[in-house]
């Protein structure tokens, strides 16, 4: 594929998985009457299932990726070439700005806004660095037909269990920066949020290829990899 | 397999969807005491475990299409006999209508109604065009063992995710026209759903041809299609 | 198989299916403090996780029926011998009580109780009928290795889209009699539920063929089945 | 694979799967308002999630227990070797631990505490022993394709249809001794939680067996093992 295509793909995946964590965000806060399980219950429900889908959908083009962590860590590995990551984030970040806008149109809220709802402290760093942690781990060790069921799964278990309700993804927060609403996150929270995603990344990588090395090689023998 | 046996299939396909989204609507409204986001969880769970089974079930006899617009587009592409376009809609609507009546009849409510739920507005449209073009896209690029999982997945977060709750049917515009309930749709506001839902399906048959096209090919070389 | 493994496999299969069913609804009823939605909704996931697991587990062994309705199709279409039919039904029946007893137990409840929640009437029994026409067929068209996955999704929607919550299994008629609780049925009531679900298997029965009939010959040729 | 990885694969998904089960349980009980439904349903979902995601990834690697009855069964039938089965226990139980721990780094939550929540009786104790004959028997009958989903979906309905929400896992006892929230088990209650869970395993392996004998062999001819 060439990469315009593939930068279509991302850039799109990323603004429809943007529009379905903000827009099911929105709708979850009106109806729920300020149940606040209840509505992140749907977000959860409704992320993982676009999550799925999106994935599912992309991946062929792009390996829909939607997050500059992941993009950062197959550059890395060689899965995708060094040239292509800086237009890949810069399709990521520019579509997760027009799926906020979008779930904006749909809900018939003005379009551009920022968040005013401060993340952070040590806990939600920690949390952060877990999810993304969790994340690329999964990635790295999926089989290919389950990445999407595994990615989607992970995520929905990831809202509840770090406090941060994950967003393991820097794409994820610049979005989300500008969207007043649920599921925002106030820019001036964004760097220890990305920061702590690229940590998690980090450590995700080297705990793969713990998990990964062969076997010591006796001097004379082969090797069993 | 033959026309009539097909349109068996989506006549009785499109009915028993309408009986899941209008009896679950029904059920849920009944049950959660005015809590509306618990409603439409519930409501949302029931579309999704029954549109998978119902695209598997009815999918190998006539493609479990259960949508007109579904069904223009496969006509568009060549997948449908253009001679099959017209009696598949019948079939689907006439469906979606007796589908509307089977719920009424489980749930003791009287069979002929019509919904005064007015639905509308520029938000709303752009939802369902948003909703529509999601599901055709899924379709278009879902490999075939998947599709059913896949759409079903699609509509349980576009339940949320858009702002109109995702009809992204005509047929269920239709169906639900006749069910003055939770998931009901006033006559009014259906021409405004199904245009924004046709709109939405031509713009992701461009979207699939702009993700599918072949790389630029050189005068002299052969194509690589 | 032996037919004695195959009946140890039957029996257990429905006893754990009904202490999925009554003491999933204990437990949601217990701590929903009087929401009947929220209630019924995780008796529903509990029910889908529980019978998707059952029907994998047993399946191999026995078919996973745990439902005479079921077994009498199977016997009819002759996939289960028809000497084994009543051996079937028996230990389905008994092993849907000795469920309830379970159930009772676990939740340190007197274990022998009946129901005196009735529950019936033409909507009901409409429902029935529809519940357990949707189950046979999902069964009759499902491929092999997605019918544990179809059955439970389609009974996840059932418990919402028909209007008796989708019993349509004559076995959990019976186990539901001996609960007073959530999920029971009083015994006065299951007759007409179960004189429905026959019904609703019947006409599934012939909608299969409808559905399946190949297409008609000519005089001279050979067939096309 | 050398043990070394084996071990760090079985603490670290457990460490994870401890981290889900409790940090979701605070998440759910902080937003539920009281509401315990809710926060269970919540609590079940992430469990499922998390459960299915960490069976997958580190499966490959060692098996994928995180569990001391699940190691134990296995050692048993030899799939295990017996000099690996402490270890094994002593990994879950540390990584156990540790993950209460993580879940507390997260909530901004002291890290060293004890849970206070009784947890016993008879039926109690049976509905533990049910759990964990239920789980074993899914991993021992599951094909291996499936086993990481048919584990989820069973833990997930054992959450509410056995009295005791399912630990079916003495490492997750463990852990959750060290956890003073809603997840969480007095150390008290400690042992008879898992005397039950030791019961229920041994039950299932011969229930396994059972199911799983040879047809009698004619004195003359040979076996159709």
């Amino acid at each position: 594929m060439s990469l315009p295509r593939k930068l279509l793909a991302e850039g799109l995946g990323t603004a429809l998985l943007l529009a379905v964590v903000i827009g099911s965000g929105v709708m979850a806060e009106r109806l729920s009457g300020g149940n606040v399980a209840l509505a992140l219950l749907a977000n959860t429900l409704a992320t993982v299932g676009g999550l799925y889908v999106l994935i599912e959908v992309f991946g062929p083009v792009s390996g829909g990726h939607f997050n500059p962590a992941v993009s950062a860590v197959m550059a890395w590995r060689g899965e995708l070439p060094i040239v292509a990551l800086m237009p890949y984030v810069a399709a990521q970040l520019f579509g997760a700005m027009l799926g906020a806008w979008l779930a904006h149109a749909m809900f018939d809220m003005s379009l551009l806004q920022f968040s005013a709802k401060l993340r952070g402290g040590t806990g939600q760093w920690i949390a952060e660095g877990v999810a993304t942690f969790g994340l690329v781990l999964v990635i790295l060790r999926a089989p290919g037909s389950r990445v999407a069921a595994m990615v989607a799964a992970y995520i929905g278990a990831a809202y509840w269990f770090t406090a941060s309700t994950s967003f393991a993804n820097p794409a994820a927060v610049f979005g989300r920066m500008f969207s007043d609403s649920f599921a925002g996150i106030a820019p001036a929270s964004a760097p220890g949020f990305v920061l702590a995603e690229l940590v998690g990344a980090a450590v995700a990588v080297g705990m793969h290829r713990l998990l990964s090395v062969p076997a010591p090689v006796s001097p004379a023998g082969g090797g069993d990899v």
